[in-house]
C-alpha cells in the first residue's frame, strides 16, 4: 500500500495548477500503482485516483493497491471518467519525455476542453528522494554488483575477449536475478544488462550515447558495450554496469589490470579517487547539487587532469553522477547548472573517470544513498584498482 | 552505400505530398543512414539528403553513406538547413510512433510555416521487404537460434529452473555475438534478450504486454521471461526468444518437454503443426496477408481448438505472426485486417499456439524469407516438440 505516493503527487499537481494528470509511462505506473502491466492511471487533483485496465488484469488484481480499477483505457473513455470525477476542463498533466507524439495527439482530441502540461519534471522530483523500501532494493542491487565485481576479479585474464568477460558476468547476473534488461528514461538511448566492458584502446573511444567510458560494441547496429577484443597482458580495464533488480537499478562501476599495475596507473587511479572521495565528501542534504559538482572539480583541476575528466576533447562531459531508481538515468543530475538541494533519502551514482588517449581509463562509480550528515556507500566490495589474472 | 533507400523514401514522400522528412527514431536512423550513433537526418523530398551529428563523429565518419554530414541537430538548426535546401514550408514528416510529445512539440515550434505529417508508416512499409544484405543477417540471427536450441535440449532437466535455463540460453547468445538488447517499435514494450521461457503451470499465465506465452518473470516491475520456477519431470517448456545480431531479429520458438511426450502432447504438438504448414503454405508474393491468417484459423477451426488458438478467454489474440527486422514488431501483421499483399523478400515470423488452462501450452514459430513461390524457413534446426532430460 503505497497510496501515499499518490497523495504527494495529487500536492504537486495543486502547487503547479494541473487538475489532473493521466500516467502512461511503464515505469511511472509502477511507481504510482504497484503494476508494470499495461495500464493508464488518472489521478484528479483531489479524491481518489482511477486504474484503467487495458491487458493483464490476473496480475493487477494481485499487485496493484489502486481501488478502484476498471477495464479500458482508451483516451475517450479516460475522458468520460474524468467528466465522472467532475473534471470537464482546465489542465490536464501527461509525460512529454516520453509519450510519443501520436498518442498524446489522440489524447489531445479526446480532450478538447483541455490544455496540456508536462507532468514528467513532478513525477521525477517525487521519485528522486526514495523510500525505505526502495533503498532496500537498491542496497540488493548493490550487493548483485559486488557478485559481479568478484568474478570480474576472478576471471579476467589476458586472451579473454571483452565478450566472454560479458558472458561471466551476465551469468553472474542471471543466477542472482538481475534483470536482463536496463529502463532508461531518455527515449533514444539503451544499455545492455552487463553494459559498458571496455579495455586497452576501446577505453578512449567513445561513442556518442554518452560521455563515459562506453566500449565500441559488437556492431554498428549497437556501438556500446563489450566487444569481440582480446584483452591483453597488462591491459586496464572497466565494467560500468547498471544492475535492474526488482525494478531498482544500481550503478557502479571498477577498474581492472590484467596483470599487475604500473606505478603510473596506481598514481592516476589514487588520484581518481581523490577527486571521489572530494566529491562524496560533500554531499549532505541540504547542499546544492552544483556544490557537489564544484567541489569534484576543484580537486581535478588541483591534480591537473581537467582536459582528462569524464573524456576528453568533443567527448568531454560537465557532470559528476546522477540519479538512479526505476530508471537509471533520473533527476538530479551532479552538474554546474543543478541549483536544487540534494535531499535526505536520495539515490545517486557518483562518478568519476580519467579517459586519456594513449592510456586508457580509470573509472570508480559508487551509488550511494544520501543520510541526514554525509551518505552511505551501498555497495561493500573493494573499490581499489584490482590487479588480476 | 545503401543511397537507393534514401531514394525510395524520397518517392514515398512525393506521392504522399510530404515535402521533407525529419528522422529521429535511433533504427530509422540507422536503416537510412548506417549509423547509430545520435543523429538527425533531413531528407528532402528531391535531392541530398543532410546528416546532423549530435556525437559520435569519429564512429559517425566511418559508417555512414550519407553525404555532407554536419555537427548538430537543434529543431532550429535544422529549421535554418532546410530553409537553404529551398524548403520553408509545407508538410514535414516526423515519426508520430517513437518520438516524445515534447520533442516534436519543440521541432513545432521552429518550423511554424510547417504542418507536420506522419511518416513512420511509410518507412515501416519500405523496411517491410528486406535487401539482400539484410536477409543475410537474418538468416545469420536465426543459425544463433538453432545454437540455442541445441543447448537447450542439451540441459533441460526437471529440477534446473527457467533462471537457470535462460542463463545456459544467454551463455550461447553472448558467445555467439547475439546483441543483449532487443528492439521493439511499440514505446512501451519490451523483451529480455532469451525472451519468453515458461514452464508448467507458468504456460498458460499470460502476462498483459502480448496475446502470447509470456512467463511471469521474476517481480511484478517486469512481469515477463524466465522466473525462478523448477521445471519438473515431464513439464512442457517453451522458449519463444529474439534474437538481436547486427541489429536484425530472428524471432523462433520452440517447445521441450522434460522427459518423454504423453499422446495426448504429441496430438496436440501433431495439431499445432498443422495448423502452422497451413500458414506457412498459403504465404507466396502476392496473396493478401488476411488470406493467410483466415488458411490457419480455418484450419484452427477443423481441428478444434478455436478457443485455445493463440490464448484464451481475454487473453486470446487475433493474429498468425508479424513482419521482422530491425526491430521485433514489425509491418505487415498477420490478422484479418490487413489486406495489403504480402511481398517478394519480406521476412515474416509466423506463430503458432495453443494454450490450454491445466495443460499448459505448445508453440512453433518460424522466421521465414518470403519468395517468389512461397518462403524459405530461415532455421535449420528440427521444428519437432523436443523430448529432453
Amino acid at each position: 500500500m503505497k497510496l501515499h505516493r499518490i497523495h504527494s503527487l495529487q500536492r504537486k499537481l495543486s502547487e503547479n495548477g494541473i487538475d489532473a494528470a493521466i500516467i502512461l509511462q511503464h515505469r511511472d505506473l509502477f511507481y504510482y500503482s504497484g503494476t508494470a502491466q499495461p495500464c493508464n492511471l488518472i489521478v484528479p487533483q483531489k479524491g481518489a485516483p482511477l486504474l484503467l485496465v487495458r491487458r493483464g488484469e490476473s496480475f493487477v488484481r494481485e499487485e496493484t493497491w489502486i481501488e478502484p480499477y476498471e477495464m479500458g483505457g482508451s483516451p475517450k473513455q479516460m475522458a468520460r471518467k474524468l467528466g465522472e470525477l467532475g473534471i470537464s476542463h482546465g489542465t490536464l498533466g501527461v509525460e512529454f519525455d516520453t509519450v510519443p507524439y501520436g498518442l498524446i495527439q489522440r489524447m489531445a482530441a479526446a480532450f478538447p476542453a483541455f490544455t496540456l502540461a508536462d507532468v514528467s519534471p513532478l513525477i521525477m522530483e517525487q521519485r528522486a528522494v526514495k523510500d525505505p523500501d526502495e533503498i532496500q532494493l537498491l542496497r540488493e542491487a548493490c550487493a548483485r554488483f559486488d557478485l559481479m565485481h568478484e568474478a570480474a576479479q576472478r576471471s579476467i585474464r589476458a586472451g579473454m575477449t571483452e565478450l566472454e568477460l560479458s558472458a561471466v558476468l551476465a551469468d553472474v547476473q542471471i543466477r542472482n536475478q538481475v534483470e536482463q534488461r536496463v529502463f532508461i528514461r531518455r527515449w533514444d538511448d539503451w544499455l545492455q544488462p552487463t553494459g559498458a566492458i571496455a579495455s586497452g584502446e576501446n577505453l578512449h573511444r567513445i561513442s556518442g550515447h554518452a560521455h563515459t567510458v562506453t566500449g565500441v560494441g559488437l556492431s554498428t547496429a549497437l556501438p556500446w558495450g563489450a566487444s569481440d577484443r582480446e584483452i591483453c597482458e597488462n591491459d586496464l580495464i572497466v565494467v560500468d554496469s547498471p544492475i535492474n533488480y526488482k525494478g531498482y537499478h544500481a550503478d557502479n562501476a571498477r577498474t581492472y589490470v590484467a596483470g599487475r599495475a604500473t606505478p603510473r596507473r596506481r598514481d592516476t587511479y589514487r588520484d581518481l579517487m581523490e577527486v571521489q572521495s572530494a566529491a562524496l565528501g560533500a554531499i549532505r542534504a541540504g547542499i546544492p547539487v552544483q556544490e557537489v559538482f564544484e567541489i569534484g572539480m576543484e580537486k581535478v583541476r588541483n591534480l591537473g587532469f581537467a582536459d582528462f575528466f569524464q573524456g576528453f576533447g568533443d567527448s568531454q562531459g560537465q557532470y559528476l553522477g546522477h540519479g538512479i531508481g526505476l530508471e537509471v538515468d533520473e533527476p538530479p543530475v551532479i552538474d554546474p547548472r543543478t541549483s536544487t538541494p540534494i535531499l535526505k533519502d536520495m539515490v545517486l551514482a557518483v562518478e568519476s573517470k580519467f579517459i586519456i588517449p594513449d592510456f586508457g581509463a580509470v573509472f570508480i562509480e559508487d551509488t550511494v544513498h544520501v543520510t541526514e550528515g554525509g551518505y552511505e556507500i551501498l555497495t561493500r566490495s573493494s573499490r581499489d584498482l584490482a590487479e588480476t589474472g
